[in-house]
């Protein structure tokens, strides 16, 4: 599994959950995660979960810090559940530095203000997870709080994040190859 | 989901890690998790990880509290998903209360001693589960601490830990039934 | 498994046939069995089976009883199974009470007269069926014949098959959880 | 789809039910229905259903109209719908000679008398049935009834019921490839 | 599954390659592998493969022989097996034919001169390979050579393929049915 | 995928061929091709293909060249695919050395005489494959022919397939990552 840290600014706006898009973008073949810094804004039409379109909701938030996963095999419950686990690493990684964090499914919240948000879903070809920590969280349509204000370093967090997740990746793709199957 | 805590005191050997037994033990139909403390000693034929068994490894404590979920889909992917979903929110639970707690892939630990076992298996017609956190380590083959000498109430974290994973387990379900796919 | 009737009138042209849409038109989340009543006219684009579309076929009645359901999980054979499934129980309900009746794949005839039309078919995220059986089958382009003719109760019958069918789901959801499998 | 009339009376005690059994007996090859004649009688370890073995309950019937299916595709819950549709199906055929015939779930009634028998499963390699109608049934441990007291011809009906299922499969098989899929 | 010969010159572009086209091309329902000549000429959004969507690549010749494969189940490594199968088949026709013919990966060469060109794909119902190998490799991006200057019946080969192919995937499936699953 | 070449001679007895045998072997971890030479005597409860195991017959040869794969993905058809696809490419690796070399499905033949045997089938955990050329074919229970007999170096033989057949795999994964799905 490849990870890329980009570090030019790039807006998210929902369409670059699309398979492929991190070939596309980055040249990174096969399953990868790549993190970016940038705006947020998805709405309508671009919004994956029908809660959100349903309720006319939107996501937004002046700056964060973009995960954009993709696994070519699964099907939609282990996006879920790969995106579950990113979730409590995040915390995992997050926790010694900031107090008060707490995860509720695929969300971050420090006390009652929301550090992220999340989607996971399936392209035709791969598994695909967008995961967002505000560094700034200005415009955001809920309570929210950012990196910035917790005095977290984004791009230490985010390098530490990847290399958890991805070592995590491998760490199972090993477990998977010494099982035995039971009656 | 369903949850059952079993108050009586039971071993653990490995045979208990089959298809139905939850059902056969407990009487409880469909996806579960049932908890239990009571002795563990797995060895030989009863070992599901090969790296053990190649190493005529064994598991062993004088005292554990033991977890077997049993879910009626998916594949050993979803299976290791599942267990390593698990292994974090026992973190998250242990978190406030265990200083120096972490998580390597599906072990926990306290300092440098070992917390707890897992592994992740399939059976026929269903994925399961053993997780197991020491009460009294004593007998491990490697250093290992417990629940008892760390001061936390093994049942009550028995029943935060599985009231969590049920409640994940239901959001998950939930979340699986309002995204679409992204082409 | 949920189930809903809709009372208001509603047409159906093919387009409703499509994940998610029993979530975003009637709030209903998850498994679910939705039926209204209305007018059915399909052609062009909007149908699902090639055969039809092959012969610039179309599907139209002056007024049916529609049932949409929509299941996440399953493939494209799962999903014909629940299709054939659902048209025996048609065949059941209506058994008593029409004389002639008899079933012919997903189709349902009273002597030549056809009764009622079906499509099973998979979205990214889900299987789907759409099952309308004729109370008014003025319009239709082959012999048919409605619930009106035949004296039968549209809304007492789908209330009736609706309730089969989540019983029927629900039921083997059951076996499911306690069959062990054979070498 | 193969189909095979098997003359000589033969006993069913569940062994039967696992992979390959109808190409090693009866050199059937591929997916095929085979029926026989005879004595029922399945216990203990042969039961594939846990709430019968659960119960230390047994099927038992002096003779029976045994089916044995296997579809070398499909997991669990194709099983099972094949199994529904398949118990559905013989009710059509049934219906017009047995007055109060009903069907709840795999199983068919005559009023209160059960007159059959069914289980669904998998084995490593494929899909298996074993469905047996009563002929004679004296010996089952419920209220019970057979063919022969209710005036049809087993043979004839067993021959009617595999051309169904035989025709239904093949149906099924070639809309599954005329059908698109939706968003 | 079917084969079919189209005499009728027809351009290849890429659109083709879509769920049910040798169906409603061709009527051929079911499994299926059609062929015929014609141009070849796949740029910008037609092409499936990234890596030359990315490079802005194109594929393109005169005159091709071209084979259009539907099967309808298997995920994408199902199509892709499937593909290599096919070309290494290829190769074992012209083989005693062509020397200096090689095979690496989806691609036909003679010596440093690719003969070939393919794609393996999902739609949301089925798998679906194009193969086509150069009768006149005019206009190629490549250096290419095709089965005119090579002295070989471009409709000869296409059919001793194609029957190859169907041959082969006659063969496995009866295989599938008469293997049984190891520990 | 890991490639092992192993140099003290072993039998072949079918037993070997069983999830994870090449890991507790051999040590090897993940997907694995490991070769070895020696006698190969397989018979009765060991054979995995029903066709021999009905016909009472067995598979015997003085020396042998066998290649042992385990992949820990996929399911009964991808280990068929694999399989022939692995017989393909020792036809393309003997080919300019054997003159009348031939594939038959699984098989490889020189002239009328059987060169090779081949069986895939898959555990609960992966999909293995055993395929072994004659060296010395004394004891064969058909017309059979072996590497020594024509000229060809065993272990030249075995060492340039198993690369070729790693490639591959890896050529087919890293196209699995660059293919869009179609409509």
């Amino acid at each position: 599994m490849k990870a890329r840290c980009v570090r030019e600014e790039m807006a998210y706006t929902g369409e670059e959950l699309r398979s492929l898009w991190i070939y596309r973008t980055f040249d990174l073949e096969g399953d990868a995660i790549a993190w970016f810094a940038g705006p947020c804004e998805v709405s309508g039409e671009h919004l994956v979960d029908q809660v959100d379109a349903a309720a006319n909701d939107h996501i937004k938030a002046a700056r964060m810090m973009h995960f954009i996963i993709e696994h070519f095999d699964g099907d939609l419950n282990h996006a879920i559940l790969r995106q579950r686990l990113l979730v409590c690493m995040a915390g995992e990684v997050l926790g010694g530095e900031v107090a008060g964090l707490r995860r509720v499914g695929d969300d971050l919240f420090v006390g009652e203000k929301k550090l992220s948000v999340s989607i996971a879903t399936v392209s035709p070809v791969s598994n695909l997870i967008h995961f967002a920590v505000n560094i700034d969280p200005t415009g955001a349509p809920v309570r929210a709080c950012g990196l910035e204000e917790l005095g977290v370093d984004p791009w230490r967090f985010a390098e530490r994040l990847a290399a958890a997740y991805v070592g995590e990746a491998e760490r199972m793709a090993k477990a998977r190859c010494t099982i035995r199957g039971v009656p």
